[in-house]
């Protein structure tokens, strides 16, 4: 077998084999595939595609090529992937709701990049927090308490950060069996018995529409089952932000609200339907007895108990949790109002989330620095009536330089019309 | 400007602009954009194409990138290219029968790869034939005697040697404009302000089918005539060796019997097309006149003695070139029979060509040396009659242990039939 045939096979459309496949994987992590036949491969696959059966291969071997944690001694455990959004604090609701309903969550998160928030960066701002558990330590905190949310392992599916290092600096991003595959094998790896997806769609994400979130959804979906995992995929809207919070410590203060039975219905919804699925694919029950279960667990505060219990594990001050005012607060401020009257038809989500970037909330690049404190909140939703000076939105920073320029990116991010926008759900369509 | 816009540009089937061509050759030339990123962009372009326009661009860029000879002192100067055979020794008369009739022949020519032979072996086959000359001696050497047949400068079109060593690798290698943009890059670097080209076709040739080979020598003419040039090719049949001889200085004594009016019709035919069109378009006058000229050069013998000159200016023992008997002998020949009667209706060209090869007359491997004696001289033609055990090829070599796997290489590729096959021309189309 040579790499050069595997390369020519694929770039006349045929589907590669299993041994191919492994062969490809197991030559990049071994460095005896160089980079630039690596690219040539990335480039045949994003254009001459990749079928259902070489994707689930292609995911099963990345997710092999590195540690693959064993949690069935966890039974039913469960994770759950956002493909990224704007405001998208759901993990951090959705997890302690179904670890209240008795599912284990063992679950890795990532941080963010450019707009994109990461669950990982939200939870460091909880004074104390330790987001990096020792695979024993991790592992004997979710049999405890039955929840644990950690940064990705380093030893977790190399073949995934060698792909995808390169796809970014070889124009081959945007290929729906290498997107998929990049976020399965990440989820093999991680050992959950169940995996909830939630694939965003819109102005603040990859996928621009929601025929490409449902295809990307099919595609993960179906990986998952082939791989023997319960998967299930929700299509959500993010064409403007999700809750009103943008920005790490500000979304840990909107969870906790959320939790306490306050907070934005949109996201509640959101969260609980999320929650709902997870549980139906854990304890194999119809999705209304779990959607009760899910309510149930937040009405009663078993939800924020469980958020206050994982972050007294991981070390983090449960004070914060109890009293969010504790929360530093950003030393700038600037609140912005409306121009003109009109009703808030959109707000898009991607010039939010550079806006919150710029304010120090997010990264350019991976080693960059996050002000924890800084973000933006909102005071109305699309939908609402603004008048004339009314304010829709406050920015939060400790770099009092940035703050023009995320008002002009803030204030370019919002639409009035004169007629009330037609309502639209958040949640698109699901792929069970 | 940068590469992964580039990239992303060719993926979605976009024409590149020039600014955008540029930027590649430069930066592959700088070492600025890496080989992992060149081939993710020379498999873009092996599958979304390139226009017309972007492939001419990209030629000239390709031939920029080093010096590019100015040979318009020397006006008007022609130059050959053929795609490749098995027995094409065509240059060696087409060059002195073209400057014989007053056409300046400053051509740089390749080495032999695989079951292809090359111009630049064979001329060495003749004791003290010096195929590197500089630049001044190049010059000169056309200036006095209108002729000079030399090795591929190093410094020509370096884009095209990074380039071609990574589609080699990458699975890259058959892409249209990029085969096209290789071939004419050197010639527009080579500087003649002719290039008459012969785009072989069929088993032993890279075009497998008349219309890949049409297809390409289009793309040929069109990037010639785009930079400047007066370009025609011809398209021609390659499931057959051609002529009689297969290896260097077998192929050498070809030439001369040539020369001097003996030799093989079909052979003969070819090169006085591929003269008349070199003529036609350096003089500029019609082509049955062009012919003409061609055909009283051989018969006069004006070529036979231009090729003399041209061996004495750069070296060569021109005894041999009069005595051809001179030549060594490969110490071991072995001559194959019919093993049954029948018409001879096909010798695979890929086969005798490996097979010459074998025999030590070809390289596998660009540092392979070769056995200058060593080859095929064929004594039938497809169209033939052979009772049962008339011999039809006779084997040389001094490696007497390759004799019997070129043998079987040869019954391989020797096929008879009981019918006559149909008469089928060498010239299969003509692009002007």
């Amino acid at each position: 077998m040579n790499i050069i045939d595997i390369i020519e096979k694929k770039k006349h459309k045929k589907a590669l084999s299993e041994a191919e496949i492994a062969y490809f994987i197991e030559g990049i992590c071994a460095g005896t595939i160089p980079d630039y036949q690596a690219s040539a491969l990335l480039m045949a696959i994003c254009l001459c595609g990749m079928d259902a059966r070489e994707t689930a291969i292609l995911t099963d071997k990345m997710a092999h090529s590195g540690k693959v944690l064993d949690l069935s001694a966890l039974a039913p455990c469960a994770d759950k992937h956002s493909t990224g959004g704007v405001g998208d604090k759901t993990s951090l609701v959705v997890a302690p709701i179904a670890a209240a309903c008795g599912i284990h969550i063992a679950k890795m998160s990532g941080r963010g990049l450019g707009h994109t928030g990461g669950t990982i960066d939200k939870l460091e701002s909880i004074p104390g927090f330790r987001t990096a558990l020792s695979e024993k330590e991790f592992f004997e905190q979710v049999q405890r308490i039955g929840i644990a949310l950690v940064a990705q392992s380093e030893s977790l599916d190399p073949a995934d950060k060698i792909l995808y290092a390169l796809r970014d600096v070889t124009g081959t991003v945007d290929s729906l069996p290498l997107i998929a595959s990049s976020i399965m094998s990440k989820k093999l790896a991680a050992g959950a018995q169940v995996i909830e997806l939630d694939v965003k769609t819109g102005d603040g994400a990859f996928m621009k529409t929601p025929e490409q979130a449902k295809a990307l959804a099919q595609a993960m979906v179906d990986i998952g089952k082939a791989n023997g995992k319960k998967t299930a995929a929700l299509i959500t809207d993010m064409d403007t932000p999700l809750g009103m919070c943008i920005g790490n410590s500000l979304e840990i203060i909107e969870v906790i609200a959320l939790l306490r039975g306050e907070g934005d219905a949109d996201l509640r919804e959101l969260c609980l339907a999320l929650a709902a699925g997870m549980i139906s694919l854990a304890k194999g029950c119809p999705k209304a007895e779990a959607a009760a279960l899910a309510a149930a667990a937040l009405e009663s505060g078993a939800a924020f108990e469980k958020l206050k219990e994982m972050v007294a594990a991981q070390g983090g001050d449960v004070r914060y949790i109890e009293q969010p005012e504790r929360f530093e607060r950003a030393a700038y401020s600037l609140t912005l109002t409306a121009p003109e009257s009109g009703y808030l038809c959109a707000l898009e989500a991607a010039q939010i989330g550079k806006a919150a970037a710029t304010l120090g909330a997010g990264r350019q690049k991976k080693s960059d620095s996050i002000d924890m404190s800084a973000g933006i909140v909102l005071h109305a939703s699309v939908g609402d009536k603004l008048d004339k000076g009314d304010a829709f939105a406050t920015l939060y920073t400790n770099t009092q330089s940035t703050l023009i320029a995320a008002a002009e990116q803030v204030m370019a991010a919002l639409q009035l019309s004169t007629a009330a926008p037609a309502p639209r759900g958040r949640i698109l369509g699901e792929i069970q």
